[in-house]
C-alpha cells in the first residue's frame, strides 16, 4: 500500500475585509450595540439555540436577529415568532457573510433601538470563519452527532471563536462522542475559547451561555 | 412585531471552471476512469460510507480515493487502511474543490491503474455544490441529525446531485426526522435524484448504494 500523499492545492481570496470589519466594530462601539456572530455546520442547532437565548434575555435588553440563509426565510419567521425583531439575509448562493454584507443587514436591523444584535451566519463550518463580520464576539456551535474530531479538521473555525457551544448533549449516548477529547482538541486550536455543553432542545446549559453573553454585552456597552 | 424583511446580499464569484470541468470529464471518458464527487456537511459520514463502499467494490474494480480536507490527513489514512490507494488533498483553507484542483489530485492518483476514482470533497453543504469538479456523477450525504429541512435551506447541493444518501438512520428514533418529508423536499429540488437511506455504521442500505455505483461505473466505461 502506498504512503499517504499530501498535496497542497490553494487559491487566493479576500480583499480589504479586515479593515471594513474593524470600522464596523468601531461604529458599533460608539452606538452601544453588541454584535454576536453565531456560526456552525448545517443542522447543528443555531436557530433552536437562539430561540432559547432570546427567551432568557429579551426582558433585559433589546435584541435583533439577522438570519443569513442561501434561500428560504423559515429561520427569520421562527425568530419573529419568538418575539424579537428579525430580518432574513439572502446571500444568493454565497457561503458566508463579510463585513459589508453584515452592515447591509445591520442598517435595516438597527433602525429600531437594538442593544444586542445577533447574526446567525450561513450553516457552514468553513467559509464564515474566514471573513471577519465586524462582530464583537464569535460563537460556534458543534453538535454531538458531528463528532468530537471536528476541531482537528476545521481548525480556523475553532481558532476564531470566543466560545464553543457543544449542542445536542441529550443524544450523546447514541454517538461515539468523547466530551473530554473534544475539549482537548478545541484547546489545541484555541486555549482561550470557552466551552459550554448545552442541549438547546431541553434548555440544559443554556443558562450558562446566556450568563456569558449577558456579561459580554454589559462590558462592551459600559 | 415587524414583518420579516428579506434583503438580497450578493457577490460575484467563479471563472471559467465549467469549461475546465467538461474538459476533465472528456479526458476521464477517454481513459475509462469514473470520477465520483462525494459531498456533505462536516460529520455526515462521508469517510465511514466510503470505507463500506470500498469493502463492497474493491474486489471488482481498482479504486482510488482523494480526501480533500483543510487540514489533517486522518481520512486518507483511514482509507489507506481500508486497502485502497488514497491521497490527501489539502485545500489550504479553501472551502471547495474546483476542476483544476481536482485534476491536481487525479494526476497523482491515476499514476496507477484506477477505474473508479472518488473525491471526498470538503465537509461543506454550500460551496462544493457551486463548482463542477469534472466528476461524472455527484453524490451527497445528508445525515438524520441534520434535519429533514436541509433541501429547503441548501437548494443547490440537492439540485446538482444525482444521488442522495440519507445516513445515520439508526438514530432516527432520537430525532424529529421525517423521511417521507425529506424525500419530498429533495424531489422539489431535483425530481431525478435517487434517494437511498443508509446506515454506514451498521452497513444497512450500503448494498443498494454500491449497486447503483457499480452500474454507473459500468455504463461509463462501456
Amino acid at each position: 500500500m502506498d504512503q499517504v500523499r499530501v498535496i497542497e492545492v490553494k487559491q487566493s481570496v479576500f480583499a480589504d475585509n479586515d479593515r471594513r470589519a474593524d470600522q464596523l466594530r468601531q461604529e458599533l462601539k460608539e452606538r452601544g450595540i453588541f454584535l454576536l456572530n453565531l456560526m456552525s455546520s448545517p443542522g447543528a442547532g443555531k436557530t433552536t439555540t437562539l430561540r432559547r437565548t432570546v427567551e432568557l434575555l429579551r426582558d433585559e435588553m433589546k435584541i435583533g436577529v439577522m438570519e443569513a440563509d442561501i434561500d428560504s426565510d423559515v429561520d427569520a419567521r421562527a425568530m419573529a415568532a419568538a418575539g424579537v425583531k428579525a430580518i432574513q439575509l439572502h446571500t444568493g448562493g454565497m457561503c458566508h457573510l463579510d463585513a459589508d454584507m453584515t452592515r447591509q443587514g445591520l442598517d435595516q436591523l438597527i433602525e429600531g433601538d437594538v442593544e444586542l444584535a445577533i447574526l446567525e451566519n450561513v450553516g457552514n463550518l468553513v467559509c464564515p470563519a474566514e471573513f471577519d463580520t465586524g462582530a464583537v464576539k464569535n460563537a460556534a456551535i458543534l453538535s454531538v452527532p458531528e463528532g468530537d474530531d471536528k476541531p482537528l479538521k476545521y481548525p480556523l473555525m475553532f481558532q476564531v471563536c470566543d466560545v464553543v457551544l457543544i449542542n445536542k448533549t441529550d443524544v450523546a449516548p447514541y454517538f461515539d462522542f468523547d466530551m473530554e477529547k473534544c475539549r482537548e482538541y478545541i484547546k489545541m486550536r484555541n486555549p482561550k475559547a470557552k466551552v459550554i455543553p448545552i442541549c438547546a432542545k431541553t434548555g440544559e446549559g443554556v443558562g450558562e451561555w446566556a450568563d456569558w453573553l449577558r456579561e459580554q454585552v454589559r462590558s462592551w456597552r459600559a
